[in-house]
């Protein structure tokens, strides 16, 4: 039996020194899902206010991860640009400037993560700014200003995340770099490569060559999809003779029907995802295959909670030497259901139970897959630019009619 | 557009007040199935230290729960009897005591509670003594210990929830009433009725005549069976001309393979379950479903989460005249989808979208009915004997090889 | 290893002699889904005309049952009651008269009886009359029109099957029981009952009273429903001390969620029944519980091909001594794969491969389970009256208004 | 309404010349699954010694494919040839010669071409002695003598079909191809070309430089995937400036978890396969995506029945202006039932229904798709030997070791 740690009480050491050395970094997950779940953050915009409104919450969820082993704390500032924070009638930036929004986040995550000993990454995301095809020195100065904030509260280190297009990736490591702090960069993109063609391959020497020092996938795939991503991005590396850390944190929905936009594009998204849910030994699998790829920082993004980071820290316990506090909680592989008052539950308190099961989804009427919309626009299409006000009755009803039923 | 309040501001109105006057009540979610998922409960015992152990975790559930529409909280005492505690190796009563755990459990949700305006109800349920064949008198005992604890906190009314057994739903009715406190009474039965085999209307039928005011089901099956349920309890109680208010705390699973056992019986159950999570949607429809058929307190169980309670009070919102505060962040049917950033997303803005959508599993290896168990022992079966000692290695051999995997 | 025969030699021993022996009656599959995939039987009218228009067509699937097993041929007069053939513009009756079908269908099943030693089985199915509330006088005399032909070509004994109306099915028993011969009853009905209610342990009574000596189920729903309905009808004669051999002829579909009506409810009826088709393994499955409930003339309907009555036969084999002449071309649970040039199909040559085996449908974008249509129509209603004309372009549309896709 | 032919009344008009002629050549449906349902074929060998043993049987198959629309009218000799006839404990070539197997194909399929107006195509197949290593001229001798049949027959022209190794199937056109007569070949592989990896556009472009008129796929794949290599196939040509029609055989199974092997490779194969089966509209819309590519040669293989046959000659019937004679008994996208008796069938007759219906697998307890064997031995590997004596017990052991269930 492994004991059970806080954290990895590894001093104030950095994201590079750990990697470097060859530990594993276990990563948090996606707060825009899990918030929206507990009621503070709205679907559609999907912008993270709560850190101003509800910072009760906010804190709640960051030491939830902490407590199941995650060793960084992002902070809440996904889509925290200006440009979208004021997108399409969301006027959250009348109400809480966007400096506001960015500052809360950077000082509930570091108040959490000094309850262990994680580190604190500030994050940055793609920008409506790009999709509407405003020029470089714009969506730099997009970053730049977000970027203020996490030095000024000291972030450990920076993550730009969520890029569909590699090139608007690319400016935001570069704005990121110069601030003298580890970069990490991860892709929404899978296997076909990002929005404008640009396989993952490549994606990452570009990445690499912009100042990242640990690049990767997060979001919009599954587990599966993102690893055979990451392991493109590897092989590019590879060819190009660079090296950088590797970093993954998908989905926790199955998504095997994904065309090339990811889980967006499902017909599911956002609210009827529940039947793909991960669950804890889908995620097992999932670290397990990570860890055998040669990735070190593994996470997760929308659809993983607590639970779900507890299953990496528990599949990946041996080779860490100890536990996660929330396995107080939890037996490995179910091994606490030997305490179940019925006896048929306490016969399911094995690894090989659990392994081999295939969940049934209780919905005899519902298909296993869905045809992704496909709609195929990207950056510069009419329909994706960025506008302040709320989409009117008009827009709405021309987008009803595109999409057929 | 209707307003939104914190929650109903009826004063300090009891609970058979309101129901009297016609009024839908909103419950809350399960808390051992969401307090799992955050790192707090250990599945397999599912006992409630943790309202001692991490309070702030107890206090944010409810406070997410108060948000999202809910009119009473309970408090987080479920299973928290001393034999239920000390029970095959769950040794939480040797560090903390079963009066301490109830006393958090109180003043946690009394906390709470005021910072909206709901009501505090204090909960029991079934008990292993009951399964071990110990005396009526023993088990009235359990129940009276915790009892005195929720006189003592001044809880505003009771509930016995969770019986399988309407012989020991009984007695625990006979004990709460002596308080004077309202009583509600659920059973975790289907439309085959209780293990003994009594019908879902004779169930009622005792349940009324023990002194509960407020019946009906809670746990164990979907939302679908579980209005069953209560519709043949509603129509044995029409036939012995008693009156009751009627009440619904179902899964947010879906269940449709369930034997008599409910979904314990299931081979998901409960690292598994998923695939079978109800979406806002399917909860929306069992809101409306459950109040034409009569039914005025209207809750959940295991598997719901904010959202769905929210859904209850957005599908019934008309009926009520305002919203909850977490409708805040969430549009009716998916209105806020208009400020998603694409198009296609923003073109599921409608009802008549999410309400026909049939949601894919994204599991195409896994079947979409399971096979329950079906081992079919029930109360003084020898493997339902409590014991304080964790299930020995050889205990559990045996049920490995009972059942076949 | 069974020796192989071509049908019981059993020289000219009729149905009860053999039933009450004990012995195993092997039926016939459905003719008029297994004639419709072949080109000669129209899906709409599914009348009989097949027998003069091809007769090498009938004369061939006869002769595969034979050599597949049965011991029993039923002439080819499904619904080839004069009614029928003129109802809704299938001008049948026009071209070819009533009698002429009946007598070819007679002489190509006795013609084809005789290769082996199959009895001959005259049958009459419910009428367009009946729905039409003709009164029993009329109702009769299209029974005995077809009658007069099964005594001039003398068949072994007669059936009365696919009745959904207990009532019409007592007059169609009563009118055959006068002919002296030998007479089987079977319903196309479910464990709810008949279309007016009739539980099916009463419907059995009321045919063994009319004279039936064999009562059972044919067609609507899958084997294992229909087993459960034939259980139900041994349960009523046992209750009524009445004695008669019983009889099962399901159809080859799974139909778990048919309602009352059966398959025809079903919105796959009758063009995308292919998913449901029941594996030779679930047809072995089925005749062994058939066979364990005490059924003993145990057939198919439609959607049985030749393989499956095989697979009757081949898991009664070892009963009956056995095995059918077809089987020279097929090895028990597979074993003749040890023949197959893959090694890996070679490695399914075995009972327990087959046995477990769950076959995925390939068709990850359907769902499991469909809404049957529902709209419970039924005797007397006035889009059940038959008409001899076409269904007019208007009646069409308004059928298609009342049902919405 | 179109009128209805018994096949296209075109004289002694050749493959080529109708073909040159732009016109659409409909094939026939696979006769070891067809016959193996009706009793006359062994599954595990497949071979086709019914020509000899049951040729009505052969020719009532024949005819229903002209029937339903065929202009060709392939010999019954898939895997005719001298070593398979003797493989593995299938010792039909001690009891009828080769040659008489073949002789008997070529005769009943000109007796029933003749019957109508169709082609007589004599088929060679990929050989055990090709696996088993032998050199080049030992399986070209094996082609070479069932060519000498076909010959003698004086058959319309000639067809390679079924080979997994393009340079297996050179050989096979080159024999051929001496013979003077019209070559088509097939290949039954997927997108991802042979299992020497040689891809689909490079196989065509082999075969078409080694003398074939006509390429394609047939077997192993469902119609889509098989569209979608043709599509490859076309690619290649054009790119090597070749010409040639297109063909196409594919299944009427569904296979989209189908690995490279085929559905040979999936769990179902051969007995477990019924879920997957096509409905006629699955085939109509296949015809369509054929035609649209520019495939001529329009067929089926495995799982065709003939009413798959007359979905293709209905969906074209515009083109071709005409149906065939088996649409007597069917009407164009169901509008036969309007002659149904229950009105909510009568309600279905119409495209709209059956273009839209996702049919229901039936099976709920069942995945909707499978994970294919994948042992990935070819050619050269030991356990594809040929050999004449039956699997022994021991090499079935070890078999089933290998195969993990």
């Amino acid at each position: 039996m492994l004991p059970i740690r806080k954290t990895a009480k590894q001093g104030k050491r950095g994201i590079l020194e750990r990697l470097d050395a060859g530990e594993i970094v276990i990563g948090d997950g996606g707060f825009v899902f899990a918030l929206e779940k507990r009621g503070y953050v709205k679907a559609g915009p999907w912008t993270p206010e709560a850190t101003v409104e509800h910072p009760e919450a906010v804190r709640q969820l960051h030491r939830e991860f902490l407590r199941a082993g995650s060793n960084v704390l992002q902070t809440f500032t996904f889509y925290a640009s200006e440009d979208k924070l004021e997108n399409r009638g969301n006027y959250v930036a009348e109400k809480i400037s966007c400096q506001k929004v960015n500052e809360a986040a950077c000082d509930i995550a570091r108040e959490v993560a000094n309850e262990g000993d994680a580190l604190v990454a500030g994050g940055v995301s793609q920008t409506p700014s790009y999709l509407s095809c405003k020029d470089k020195s714009e969506v730099k100065a997009a970053f730049q200003k977000q970027l203020e904030v996490f030095m000024k509260k000291n972030v450990d280190f920076l993550i730009a995340e969520y890029f569909e297009h590699v090139e608007e990736a690319v400016w935001a490591v570069e704005v990121l770099k110069e601030s003298g702090k580890p970069v990490a960069a991860t892709m929404c993109i899978g296997p076909e490569g990002d929005m404008h063609g640009v396989p993952p391959g490549q994606c990452a020497v570009q990445l690499v060559k912009a100042g990242a020092s640990i690049v990767g996938v997060n979001c919009h795939f599954d587990p599966e999809t993102s690893i055979e991503t990451v392991r493109l991005m590897k092989e590019g590396l590879q060819a190009a003779k660079l090296k950088a850390h590797l970093m993954c944190q998908p989905l926790a929905f199955h998504t095997p029907d994904c065309g090339k936009q990811g889980f967006i594009d499902l017909p599911e998204f956002p609210f009827g995802l529940e039947p793909r849910i991960a669950t804890r030994w889908d995620i097992q699998k999932y670290a397990r295959k990570a860890y055998d790829l040669g990735i070190r920082y593994i996470g997760g993004c929308c659809g993983f909670e607590p639970y779900h980071i507890r299953a990496i820290a528990e599949e990946l316990g041996p080779e860490r030497g100890f536990l996660p506090e929330a396995s107080e909680k939890h037996g490995s592989w179910g091994d606490n259901l030997s305490m179940h008052t019925k006896p048929w539950v306490r016969a399911r308190a094995r690894k090989e139970y659990w392994e081999n099961l295939k969940p049934a989804s209780g919905r005899p009427y519902c298909p296993c897959m869905s045809k992704p919309d496909g709609w195929g626009v990207t950056k510069g299409a009419k329909e994706l630019m960025q506008q302040k006000e709320a989409t009117t009755e008009q827009q709405l009803k021309e987008l009803f009619q595109k999409k057929k039923f």
